[in-house]
């Protein structure tokens, strides 16, 4: 019944993943995988199951763990019974998950489809012989960057860095589904409301661009000069964080750095103003010594000692994801496309890879637009 | 612990319900409801929970009903411990209904906040002296109009007949929700999705609106030639429904009207085709003998003997209102007001009001108008 | 060479009139003018020309005459030449309008269309036999209506108050070509340029719509307390004109009423205030004992007593018209249809119509619709 | 009288040119241009009188021609009768626009104002010794590049490559003086029009945005798959130029590079297509031995052997200057500030510039851009 379940909802997002299907034809085909174990760190989820299916198409077999708080059980049951090496529960903590990376090395693969380097990084310390892998995150990129500079041995295309997926995920992505997030979580409308917009990078100008398209009041707080030009030009009032503090009514942090919004900002707000995240840490919202109290599924109530009230939303979660069903679909059909042709390229020893973390190549990018795009034109 | 969780979901609707928050200082102050017992058969849920305590905040005792399905068990337990006196629970069914329908009319009320005529049906078969009431729905206006003719021996004002839900509630609440209700359901993203509206009404040209503001490639159908040319010159391809079966992806009607999309239509569908509705009754979507199985939370699929798989979102329920909060706090609080004012008018026996059912006051829309613009410009 | 380059013209027009193409189709099957002459007062200009020769193809014969200030000698030059009687030059004052006005009613028409009704007075006075006509302006129906009241022996059927000239014209048409009025006399753009848009009509909103849509920060002034509200959910700022005053870069009045910017209000605008109208009449903006000095091509300097210099537009008069083409093309095409076919059924004896002003009959209106309808989607 | 006019006009650019009205206060105060003559090539019009006055209010002497074709008589007048050596009339043709070059030449500049590279060509030929300049066109900076590569002495900063540039002018003053140049040349509205732009730039997507934003059918044709891909994520259809050439109502090319639309492209256009051109060069409209004959003002017929009639606007040079005010006066504020500042930059001797033409220093742009907005927020 469970698998039934995950099964109709693993089929849902396969029947909207046309560039994956696409690519699940030609690797059917031409079999780049036979012979391979790929070992897998993803998150266990209907989306990453159809990209499992189109692996094993193209000849791979694999072993795979989920992240710590995001696997599906029943999804991961689903992939089990289909005969595919699964470790990971929805109630894993950090040990639990350390053991399960530990359990996919047993299998020896041959390549990696990494996320945050975990698996690298424990293939780097044993000098397991890897032809080489993709990482998803870019924080995963920093790590080998940094952490593991010069040890790499083999070579890692890290996807995250790829253009398109600031173009898809960051900007059309992130903008659609904060609005989306904002609606779900609060059941409020749009117009006139005052939104600040903390950042006008990728992601904040899609955040911005489709609440103003609903009618919100937006504006834009950026603190570099030709960015915050742009905002204007897009039509947007651009202000002063301090300027804006007294103003908003809802405020959007979308910067990547940590302790944007703070203690001190929070004493200059109205009652009442409302705090969200769209960045990829909570840090970005920084409650300091605030004991955060329940009001309402997905909504916090901070008590100021100037007798305000405030309110978190999605315990400074990314807003858009926090509650709702994970990144869209069409934003993962994309980034698990580059994910496939990158592991293609590798899995057929494309000599102008070098050892250590490198971009998705240009061409790979542009194959995978072409067919996105043809897939929004059929 | 459950009854806290109920007044922090009170509390959140209330701060955002800024129109009626002006009305209960004004009718603290007033007291026209002193001595008046008000039957009220409205969906328990947060935002009534608002309306209750402005309404008592004016001097008016409470008995009230919900509708079967709709009421929430928390904020019921919450209205019994102020003192109201609640009838009907989450789990009630069409007779128990009817009981809760009686049980309210046994307090021998004053004057009826009605909710498809259920209130006043029952006090006009027997007889019971009223001094007027309200009534939230077209539908139950048309059964006071039609079935109870020339029988409404007091004044009953028809809430969702005033303009100003036509340009809050129809245009921009349903336009907005639809969208955020498509994108929950669904995990898809809008842009160059076709979107087929069928529909140019106050509602459809909203849905119509927010879609293309997000991207979406949306066409009109619409039967009426004035409407059709508005829709064209707004900027949408209008098609006939014929020509615009094979070219949607997503289809929603918003007619009003029974049978708008039928099983002789379904074979013409793309492979994948989605079905919402976002007009009030289900019946737009007709399934005829097909059986929708489950494929999701909130989708179910059709399966076409011609081998077509469609697709149908919230069994064909409002789909904005399906699985979310409800109706948005702002469009509640408009309407909520138009109720509150209705109701002070006839308690203060307002001369030029008719026996039967009548549209609000031109003044009362007028100074909710007003209202509700101060409170966005706050 | 002047005939040749005003054919042109008429051309270039024709070919944009695709209702008035396909309504000469089947005027020249059913000929329903035979033996019947129009007399026409209206201005002289290609689009009028390409009327003309529509009426004729119905079996029509012309006497025609201008408006004073808006003739194009080289199209009236084309009309004669092709055998229809003209009267009017470009530099005729009202004398001479009045002249020609006579030479009109000398051919003994049987129909007019008629712009202010100069030529219905005329008949009514001189007693002379009228199948009926056409009135295309609401000034012209007013004066009908109170100074000829029950004195008209004939229907008239006014154009201007047909629902679909507010769609196509007053929201679309002005609204458009406000933006492109503004951009083509002042070389500014529209990106965060404080407009304010005085009246919220059918008019207003197309023009704060499309001042919006380019990025301009826009707000409403507003009376109606409906209108204004609807004004804020569409995504605008409402404010009282007061505040608005030191607020604004740029004002335009789109009320249809005198006196709306008066002194006491320029004096509390910025230095260098732009003031531009939309409506009707210039009297919109009341410049009192200010002196207006040249200041550019269509601009104006105001001197104020307090040091500040403010602009106005196109000399007050609407700012979309002045300096341009005229009426865009397609609203010539549609209420040119309408003429057209509310003449057609005059024409035909049709038994509904009484005497005196009226509207154009709901059927005509939906087949206009229709028409351009299809001519959008051709 | 003329003199007056061209003094209006002048004033009126300089009131909307705030960013070099506080550059020209600090100019005044530090006079970086005491004892040096600057030698300018540059559209004698009443923005650059304006730039004028601001780099002689920093102290400097100038000697200046236009470019032939573009020089306004009556601003040339002004500038020569406020004591500027001005060479150039509005009637000037190649021979006596390098005879105008030689004349300034003659002044002995220390510094260079250019544009098309025409003053440095010379400059460097003749070995005049020049502290550096600045250079307004991307052209002229590829003729320094390739046919001066290594000769030039002195540094020269490429105005036109700045970002700033591509932002300002490029998307947001090109996109919205298209749909001005389209309504002004055809009379024409915008909603339901299919436009087709080819070129998907900084400069195309402007275009595709300020006319869909009108409720114009676009559609792109984009040859780099990702810049594709983006326009469909923008909400716009994208399609081959084949199969959008049967479809297109208007094509505008916007793509930089010659021959784009071509004779066999016209011959499967539909009857009454439009063609304009946005890009620098006509040259992106290659009429091949078709002869373009007179059809209204700026308006081309081309008469096609299969029957056909298309129309070129604008002779195919840019629609949005021809017959227009020239660039908006906020793309010029901006171009001409950096042009002060870097000319400034070069007068102190600043020493982290090298010989040849290289990109405005990034500290000059951000400058700039927070002059910029802060005038937009002023």
């Amino acid at each position: 019944m469970s698998l039934e379940v995950a099964r109709e909802r693993i089929d849902w997002a396969r029947r909207h993943m046309p560039v994956l299907a696409a690519l699940r034809e030609k690797l059917e085909a031409s079999r780049p995988f036979d012979g391979i174990l790929i070992g897998i760190c993803l998150h266990i989820e209907p989306k990453t199951a159809v990209l499992c299916s189109v692996l094993r198409a193209g000849g791979a077999e694999l072993a795979i763990t989920g992240s710590p708080g995001t696997t599906q059980d029943d999804v991961a049951d689903t992939l089990a019974s289909e005969g595919i090496s699964v470790y990971g529960r929805a109630q894993d903590d950090a040990a639990a998950h350390a053991a399960n990376i530990d359990k996919v090395m047993s299998h020896r693969p041959n390549m990696l489809l990494d996320n945050g380097a975990d698996l690298a990084a424990i293939a780097l310390e044993r000098g397991v012989s890897i032809l080489g892998g993709t990482e998803e995150t870019t924080t995963g990129a920093n790590r080998l960057r940094e952490d593991l500079a010069g040890d790499v041995t083999f070579p890692i295309l890290v996807i995250n860095d790829s253009p398109l997926k600031a173009i898809v995920e960051n900007q059309h992505g992130v903008g659609q589904t904060i609005v989306e997030g904002f609606m779900r979580t609060t059941n409020l409308l749009i117009p006139r409301r005052r939104f600040v917009v903390v950042g006008y990078g990728w992601c904040g100008r899609g955040v911005a661009r489709y609440l103003k398209s609903f009618g919100g009041d937006v504006c834009a707080v950026e603190l570099d000069a030709i960015r915050a030009l742009e905002a204007a030009l897009d039509g947007f009032a651009v202000r002063e964080l301090e300027e804006a503090l007294p103003w908003g009514d809802v405020f959007i942090t979308v910067t990547g750095r940590p302790g944007i919004l703070r203690r001190e900002h929070f004493d200059t707000m109205r009652d009442g103003a409302i705090l969200a995240n769209a960045g990829h840490f909570s840090w970005e919202i920084e409650l300091g010594e605030l004991e955060p109290l329940a009001a309402g599924d997905g909504i916090e109530r901070l008590e100021l000692p100037n007798g305000n009230t405030l309110y978190r939303l999605a315990r400074g979660e990314m807003l858009n994801l926090a509650g709702g069903g994970g990144n869209p679909v069409e934003t993962m059909d994309l980034g698990l496309a580059l994910q496939t042709m990158s592991l293609t390229r590798i899995a057929r020893g494309a000599k102008d890879l070098i050892a250590g973390p490198q971009p998705v190549p240009d061409d790979i990018n542009r194959e995978v637009a072409r067919r996105m795009l043809a897939a929004l034109r059929a």
